[in-house]
């Protein structure tokens, strides 16, 4: 199925199940980690209750991240080897891990926005948005899908200048707005492989970045395994499982956004997400 | 004021003011973080009503950590010149930013653990914890200390191995229970200069670490307004503002932490947290 966070007149964030143009708003009130917590059963009957109420249709809703607040993003680097190399790094012997911060997290359509003064090397980076369903520590490689509630797009945007200033990625990679996520998530029913999926950037209508998810060099499968022998997933938690090549900062010359350009991540089975980038004067 | 988490009779986290040995229970089910958010009017109502009913004593009570579910935890890198000193690195010229996923969380007494097979260089660093208090964005150097809640000890155990491996340090900083924390909350009333305050770590009762807050190259006000330009703070986030010199791994030979070790972060006007170690089988 496919789930939607979307404001409602009052600005609240409502949870909505979505088939094909017909929106149908969940009678609950938490928000979208608290509705994976309380697991999949649950989650039905809030579902068949809803398909009993009159529905919205997807272009009056006013589409909001589909998850705001989870624990922890957990974010690999260097996962497809093609981008390794356009970066002139060695593809990587295990996962490289760092975080994001979920202060960054926007929804579709809403601005990536930067101050010039702070940063004027800002990337796109598309990737799979894996969503953790259930409590995973210390799991095995088998089996470990039966962790994960769903899939989104997400756009791991990355001030190239502050990422390697520091060292530390995170603070490039967590100013508010660099994590557009959605425009839905798609459960794990629905992607029985998640490593057979096409994945793509578009910037301005131009395709930066065109590839499949079965070039990743460290399977979701694997991933939640070797995290979960590091920290504990909780349901809600994010993992970014890395970006393809075709990134700004390593084309010659490099590309950065620019203000009023227009970044659309696209994933097979999923769908897309748009968003306009937003420059603050200096 | 002191504020602590405990376990009550139930396993459930309650939160209590503390007053010299005594314990004043607050009638609030919610976390820390939601009492944060509140504010301080609210938290006043709570504590002033809890000293109308009968005290427990602080030996009775099972103290947890005092914050375990912040949307973030901020940590500062080589904040302190003798510890980029003896890490061989140059002093900073601007904070180095990392995340610890909070995960990792531990309040006093519980042990900080780790699996053989994972890491067998796990080091210990006494820091200062700075509480958020309310929603800090863009703001000025000039008044940030009003954006503190409050302030507690932390320990930022780090797997040496781990964090140099993959470069970024997020993965071995961020193991399960690497990040203990207490024993309380001192509200930030109490600590005028978060600038003079004297920190050290003792192992199995041998001071490792003894330095001042002094000596702190970007001081609590600078870090929050830095931050603040990055990336929102959230009521409840914790910034751990870096170690001083002392640390394990630097030393000749490299004293890592072992299985029995008892470790102890102790900070003037706020307390000490003590932890032992338990290392498990490969």
């Amino acid at each position: 199925m496919k789930l939607i966070s979307y404001l409602d007149d009052h600005r609240v964030n409502r949870i909505a199940y979505v088939e094909g143009d017909k929106v149908f708003s969940l009678d609950f009130t938490g928000d979208m980690v608290t509705l994976i917590q309380d697991g999949s059963e649950s989650l039905n009957i809030y579902v068949e209750q809803a398909l009993k109420r009159p529905a919205l249709s997807l272009q009056q809703v006013d589409l909001a991240a589909p998850l705001l607040a989870p624990a922890k993003i957990v974010a690999i680097g260097k996962n497809y080897a093609e981008h390794a190399i356009e970066t002139k790094s060695a593809v990587p012997e295990e996962p490289i891990v760092f975080a994001k911060f979920a202060t960054s997290i926007i929804g579709p359509g809403a601005d990536i926005t930067w101050n010039a003064s702070l940063t004027n090397q800002v990337d796109f980076e598309a990737e799979l948005a894996v969503i953790i369903g259930q409590r995973a520590r210390n799991v095995a490689e088998e089996n470990t899908l039966d962790y994960v509630f769903g899939y989104t797009c997400a756009n791991d945007v990355s001030a190239r200048d502050l990422q390697y200033r520091g060292k530390q990625w995170v603070r490039g990679k967590s100013l508010d707005t660099f994590c557009p996520l959605g425009p839905w998530i798609v459960t794990a029913d629905e992607i029985p492989d998640p490593q057979n999926l096409g994945i793509r950037c578009q910037v301005n209508g131009r395709t930066m970045q065109n590839s499949h998810t079965s070039k990743m060099i460290f399977s979701v499968p694997f991933l939640i395994s070797f995290l979960s022998h590091h920290f504990t997933l909780l349901p809600g938690d994010i993992i970014l499982t890395g970006t393809p090549d075709g990134v700004g900062a390593f084309r010659e010359p490099p590309e950065f956004l620019r203000d009023g350009d227009s970044v659309m991540v696209e994933i097979e089975a999923i769908g897309q997400i748009v968003n306009q980038c937003r420059v603050t004067a200096a």
